[in-house]
């Protein structure tokens, strides 16, 4: 394993990690933006960004986009979050430098008046879509009810308004300010040359233009508020809670996904045997999100509207066991061992790895090998979680229920 | 990479491809046992029984089956096909023997009263909800349309009747004839210790009990015949088309497996230019299912109700210019570049290696490297597609469309 790194006069970072043993590689550009970069007017901009960069560009359409992946047998994709835009590939180590110079073409999109109309029914058919899911729609409606006016509560997709009303000149505009070299990451992990990708990478991309690309960060504690969203056609009441938590930069963040782990992983955690296991909920989780320069626990819990009382009466009795009494030596194990096999697994393929290695980079400007990661989860201790539960207090958290009309 | 072999006396196969480089090892029980070796009145035990499988043994009760797991920190499932049940676990090397020995453990299982009746309701609730699935229940009606009394048209969830009648007893006689020692595999891939495992596994899966465990092996051309079912919930017409391929043994598996991603892989494929890409279909594609003596290619496709017809001629016209004109070069190219590609990313990885390690075991009792796979699919010719083509005609196949009440 052996890591390389190149920064273009124009900001642009190249990092690789070589693993010549592997058996294929994988490249991605890791943008530093997303919903929290955006304001009211232009919510959902980035996600609609995502979409618009298959569209091609002024010498390529869509078509031989299309056909150019089709060509590599590319495994590709692309996603956006509240932070992050990120596109990537794996591939056949021989088929590298064609799939990497394709991306570096699709960085420069010609977004096409045509093509932003086209692909506005699309995405606003995407919303309706996850509108329609509750438990995806609970999630989002939580997010902005604990960051209460915070960027970090703006919905990926965007309201059906916020895009309805944009325009292309916005977003030609939010892609020249946002996509620039030194607001991206290009990474390379498993077996590739990473001279080779250098030189395809240079002349191209040393062209793009820097630009001023600042993130607000302003911490935000969540508001704490309180709500229930009532909805005729369900029959189960969704509850999403969320409680702030460390940052992606915060050497605590391998305690607070333990923590995670602990209170409400989908099998063997508080929340499994105290109410899935005992059948009051159907589904109960808890997630640590660490974020650029703050971060969040994210619960979901699924139940009949009759169970909801009771559900959250055994969910404040879990939060209250663990401030008095902190979580035990044989938790911290089972958590570390499921953390540390997740994270082995997940990095073995370079594909998997291609993420870590860019999330590392994008947040820490930092090379982290797995190895370090192994050993930060292995070195959190029972009193280091037990100091984090102290200092952010899950319990405290703000909630929203959606659910059927209350006849009582 | 290093391939390793023990029969026991009882027939248990035990295999294992160490690779001393990989940071994880996986194990898995592939048990020859599916819904095609059920009949109408235990229709859905095989899978019913893989849900039991985890409700503990004499010793375990099912919270010690989840706490056991949960120490091992293992990435673990199990699912049920129309031939085989696979049960597999990922995990760091240091815990395979722990979780090797949970899964001996659980092959034994006590498949209590109590927990078949509280169980039964599970099973129900889910057929309810894939019932409700139309992409789901399309493919699983036109499977019974096509195979037509044979019994791979067998449903892997069973009906509601058949799964409501089944008794704990029906399910222990199964059990018994089916999870006989000489009637499955244990395959082991990745970062692990050959004797350590023999040693663990020898001593309990001896004492397992040899038993004729027979599957019936009769070949089946297929009914061709036509069917449309109506639902009025329905705002989409969902169309499944099957016809004749070869076995999982065929050596012209590889061939069809082309000929599937040349038709109807997801992006690039005939039916996704002449069909989705043209916003005829919202999704259309076709695969080779290779079974066991036999095997099918199946198409599902959905489309507003107004556009079905023109679906259709579309459909009739690609299998006819198929069929005249054969596939080309490019075609071919492209198609192997994307089943390479996914044939070496899925196999880097020892959970995704022990799939293919297991059934190639299953389906041929031979040990095949990925590299053999590799020039299997290298040295497919446009010719071979051509000739399976002609051989199997998939034009002509078995349709069954699901869609809203016609008004015309």
């Amino acid at each position: 394993m052996e890591f390389k790194k190149r920064t273009l006069a124009n900001g642009l970072c190249l990092i690789g990690e070589i693993n010549k043993s592997a058996k294929s590689a994988a490249v991605g550009f890791f943008v530093k933006t997303g919903s929290r970069d955006e304001n009211e007017q232009i919510n959902g901009v980035s996600h609609y960004l995502e979409h618009m960069l298959f569209k091609g560009t002024e010498k390529l359409s869509a078509l031989e986009v299309n056909e150019a992946f089709d060509r590599t047998g590319a495994q590709f994709n692309a996603f956006t979050s509240e932070e992050n835009t990120v596109f990537y590939a794996a591939v056949l180590p021989e088929y590298l430098v064609e799939v990497t110079e394709l991306w570096i073409t699709l960085m420069r999109p010609a977004l096409r008046n045509e093509d932003f109309k086209l692909e506005k029914s699309v995405i606003k058919e995407e919303i309706a879509m996850y509108k329609d899911l509750p438990s995806f729609d609970v999630m989002d409606r939580c997010r902005r009810l604990h960051f209460d006016g915070h960027p970090c509560g703006n919905s990926v997709l965007g309201s059906e308004k916020s895009v309805g009303n944009l325009t292309a000149e916005q977003m030609r505009d939010y892609f020249a300010r946002r996509y620039a070299p030194n607001n991206m990451v290009l990474a390379c992990a498993g077996n590739f040359d990473w001279g080779q990708i250098c030189s395809v990478v240079e002349v191209p991309c040393g062209k793009w233009q820097q630009q001023a690309a600042a993130r607000e960060l302003e911490h935000c504690g969540g508001s704490k508020k309180n709500k229930r969203v009532e909805k005729s056609n369900l029959a189960r009441e969704h509850i999403s809670l969320m409680s702030s938590g460390v940052s992606a930069q915060d050497p605590r963040r391998f305690a607070a996904a333990l923590l995670g782990i602990i209170v409400g992983d989908d099998v063997g955690s508080r929340f499994f045997w105290e109410l899935v296991d005992k059948a009051l909920a159907e589904a109960a989780t808890m997630q640590f999100g660490p974020m650029d320069g703050t971060g969040a626990f994210c619960s979901y819990i699924r139940c009949s509207a009759g169970n909801a009382t009771k559900v959250l009466d055994t969910v404040s009795g879990i939060f209250q066991s663990l401030s008095e009494n902190g979580i035990t030596e044989d938790e911290l194990r089972k958590a570390k061992n499921k953390v540390l096999s997740a994270l082995v697994i997940k990095n073995e393929l370079p594909m998997g790895r291609l993420g870590d290695l860019g999330s590392n980079w994008i947040y820490l400007e930092q090379y982290r090998t797995v190895e370090d990661d192994i050993n930060a989860v292995k070195a959190v201790t029972v009193d280091d979680v037990n100091v984090l539960i102290e200092q952010f207090n899950p319990g405290d958290f703000t909630q929203l229920s959606i659910g059927p009309a209350q006849n009582s």
